[in-house]
């Protein structure tokens, strides 16, 4: 047994997807240059820019924090980016090689300007019509991906982010925000699962009861490496395009400012949770084998970020794409064998089981408080049974 | 310093870009399908397919033969596929963790039955019309990716192949050939790369005296990773949809008999100068930052493959495509640090500047043998400066 003589992995995407053309300006500009519009079929008022861009780096700050103070080692390295022309602002932090992560980048963008006609086409292709083909834009966003060494501990990846696109002629804006987080440890925990699903079944069921059960499924089916016929890891939510008002929202907030405080529900609901499973795994002893089949997972990560995450073929044939932000989700070190197989029901078989047939894992947060760890694997069972 | 305590690198496209839509049956019908043909534009008579296939099987083994021998300490593991419905086999050997190489790919490959659309669509968009939507097609080749253990010795990726699409209303063949080779390494020897280049112009020179120019050019563009603005390695030749007759080709052969026996001359150069370059190599001293490096270059690979590669993404949308015979490319380890900078005039800047500005390496065959390598050098560096 050893631990961490090798230093290791990290995957997905960090920068976000369609940030990554950015052309940064100043940064007061960005909030500054909003108008007010309206939504195509609906009206909006206000501005969402200013408190949008305040969560995102408030919670950057706080989760940069967290991570640096749990790995005790190193903090975070700081790149800022300015760009000429359209207006933007990036902001990399990075972790690499510390005590208990491997590579933490933690990613925010604040970038408007001319929208660039594949993503004209590409939105088009979603349903969205601008009204024009060279609308404004303005997106912002925040986006991690964490590894940490120890085999046990899993990774994670997060995003959220808002979008508005405007007819300059019009000044007719459309509007929608993304986001979620997923897991994906190499070793299955069903507690770290139990844990991660309902911390973020609470946070949706705060706004709408139907927002997990909708954006679990979502996020299976979006990370979800077709050509291995296996899921990225144990999920967690995505979403993409949401303008719809959240069934619980506040009636004192406007459309965009409901769906603001669902996703910062959702942010501040990360770096708590994501702390405590860490904590849990960091100091578990661990086997050269048990590094080998990480690094063997984080080949799997490298083939989704590189393969099919829409962000990053976006973000490598954008030209003012900044490549080391748009690559910091990638591992430190990966592998792939020729035909590696598992030995059937080992750990390592165990994990490959569920990533084939993704599971339920959020419980009621009462029952979770109450049960017995044997109660809770019970009921994971039971569910899984019902699926399969 | 240390030899070779960690298991590392292997990149590249094994299977043949437009083979990866495998439907297998038995190997002797390949050739018993074939029917004779006329060309658009060209007619062409007789049966390429058993001379193609002869030859691409007999070259699979000397070269599992040859890369065995001088690891010295493992054998190719062979995995043969049969499918039923249209037609088609494959050989993959792959020799893992051995003693000079840590992945050595061979991989032979014929297939036939009806063209996909997709592929239709993306050869009309190369040019090509074939009467049809719903064409016959037969295809053959071989392809290698071999990664060495010792970061001085360079990774290798091979690949020949020939491509017949059938009008089955008219009995019309369209057929072109494709193939080539490139040298990756970690570090820069120019001995190797000027061998390397030297012994494929020989070969394309018997045959045409422009082949090498402009294959040479092909396979710097082709394998540029244009998010790094660099290329892959110090090139070799590539070329696709070639259907010229060589300017030199013996009037007794026909149009394919002649492009079969030009990529037969380039084929069977390959192993010995292969084996030349990695003798020179695989005993030398590294250092743990040397193997660093070769996992980082190992990564670009990987970004290569996955992100580029035309073959890659062809194999992981088809339905019956063999991943792990695609993967055989992919390297045992791959490195991703954030912002990596080299130190300037260090052995990994110098491979690098090379990169970013590909250069000519050939020099006639006499000189290469009479000259110093005090002259070599000042030749090459003559032509380098021309070129910037």
């Amino acid at each position: 047994m050893f631990k961490r003589n090798i230093t290791f992995y990290t995957p997905a995407t960090l920068v976000l997807a369609s940030l990554a053309v950015m052309k940064y300006q100043q940064e007061n500009e960005c909030s500054a240059s909003n108008k007010e519009g309206k939504k195509q079929g609906k009206s909006v008022s206000g501005n969402i820019r200013p408190q949008f861009e305040a969560m995102i780096f408030r919670l950057q700050d706080e989760i940069c924090d967290g991570i640096a103070k749990l790995d005790g080692a190193k903090t975070f390295r700081h790149d800022n980016f300015q760009r000429p022309n359209d207006g933007g602002i990036g902001r990399t932090r990075v972790l690499q090689d510390g005590n208990v992560f491997e590579k933490a980048g933690v990613n925010v963008s604040v970038v408007h300007g001319k929208l660039n006609p594949g993503a004209v086409k590409h939105m088009r292709a979603r349903g969205k019509d601008f009204g024009t083909d060279e609308p404004n834009f303005y997106a912002a966003g925040i986006s991690l991906v964490i590894h940490p060494h120890n085999p046990h501990a899993p990774t994670v990846h997060l995003n959220y982010r808002i979008f508005e696109v405007e007819n300059p002629k019009t000044g007719e804006v459309t509007w929608w925000f993304g986001g979620g987080s997923d897991l994906t440890p190499s070793y299955l925990y069903p507690e770290d699962a139990i844990e991660f699903h309902t911390t973020l079944k609470d946070a949706c069921d705060k706004h709408d009861p139907s927002f997990y059960g909708r954006f679990k499924k979502w996020c299976d089916e979006y990370f979800w490496l077709k050509h291995r016929g296996e899921a990225r890891g144990v999920g967690g939510i995505f979403f993409d395009d949401l303008d719809e008002r959240p069934a619980n929202a506040d009636p004192k907030l406007d459309d965009r400012e409901a769906i603001l405080a669902f996703s910062t529900s959702c942010l501040e609901s990360f770096l708590p949770t994501y702390v405590d499973i860490v904590e849990r795994r960091k100091d578990m002893d661990f086997t050269e084998k048990e590094k080998e089949w990480q690094a063997l997972r984080r080949g799997r990560y490298v083939e989704y970020n590189l393969l099919l995450d829409r962000g990053t073929a976006y973000g490598i044939n954008a030209k003012a794409a900044r490549i080391e932000s748009i690559f910091v989700s990638l591992p430190l070190h990966a592998r792939w064998e020729y035909c590696h197989e598992v030995e059937p029901d080992s750990p390592e078989d165990k994990i490959q089981q569920v990533l084939k047939h993704p599971r339920e894992w959020a419980v009621d947060t009462s029952a979770l408080k109450q049960a017995s760890f044997q109660d809770i694997m019970a009921e994971i069972s039971r569910r899984a049974k019902q699926e399969n």
